[in-house]
């Protein structure tokens, strides 16, 4: 028995079904993850895109926003007890030993993007901008000490 | 240059900028589309695992249908010119050739979707579970028809 169907058997036991024992094994939760934080970093780029621009399209600005707003909490859940060295995973060992550390800086980058979705709603763009730097900084915060480099 | 390449450049042209525009290559496209339908079809198991148990707990059926109902659209702007063959797509070449019956498809599970996240609303177990199986089928007659087996 793996690390992770030992931890969903303990959960049983306790009688608690956390929202990660919705992954059938470590590997679905790797894949899981990744695609939401592929979804997250295009919709990233098509703001950026748009922010590169003379002449910015607000439509698409705010849907993307919103996409990532939707996505934001998703990747956390599937960081399961035994995935942090399965198949292509680019999450460094600490995320499950600094696991307070890891979860302070995924609340930071969904606060960030809480603000930016806001903000697009309102239009103002010089305010699309500092929250859009804000997110990009934020998601590099966590990149920097638990995504390993492939 | 390659297809993709060639018909990004035509829209320019065109001085259209379509969605698809979007994918740097059709590499991306193809982990785009794969990482929404992964997202898609692990809430759909999500939802699947309440309606087989006795007790249902319709929170996660919510959560659930609004993050498909989110995602519905994502995957068919990344079907773009020459991703047909790239990866490990499982997309057959029909999809290119056959592209009005396949967006028909999609717009079937979309509009099943948009029902499902509705009833989910409501909180009617019969109604969700018959909206279910209706996403599921709408699901299952676009596989069939291309979705290659891997």
């Amino acid at each position: 028995m793996n690390r992770y169907a030992l931890a969903v058997l303990f959960a049983a036991v306790a009688g608690v079904t956390p929202a990660w024992a919705q992954f059938s094994k470590p590997e679905s939760a790797v894949e899981y993850r990744q695609s939401a934080f592929t979804l997250m970093a295009n919709h990233m780029s098509r703001i950026k895109a748009q922010l590169d621009l003379g002449k910015v399209n607000l439509d698409v600005i705010r849907s993307s926003a919103a996409i990532v707003n939707v996505l934001k909490s998703l990747p956390f859940e599937a960081f399961v007890p035994g995935s942090s060295d399965v198949g292509d995973t680019a999450a460094k060992p600490e995320i499950w030993t600094e696991r307070d550390k890891f979860d302070k800086l995924a609340t930071e980058m969904q606060n960030k993007v809480t603000r930016l979705n806001e903000v697009a709603r309102s239009g103002d763009i010089n305010a699309i901008r500092g929250a859009f730097g804000e997110t990009g900084r934020a998601c590099k915060n966590c990149h920097d000490d638990y995504k390993r480099k492939k």
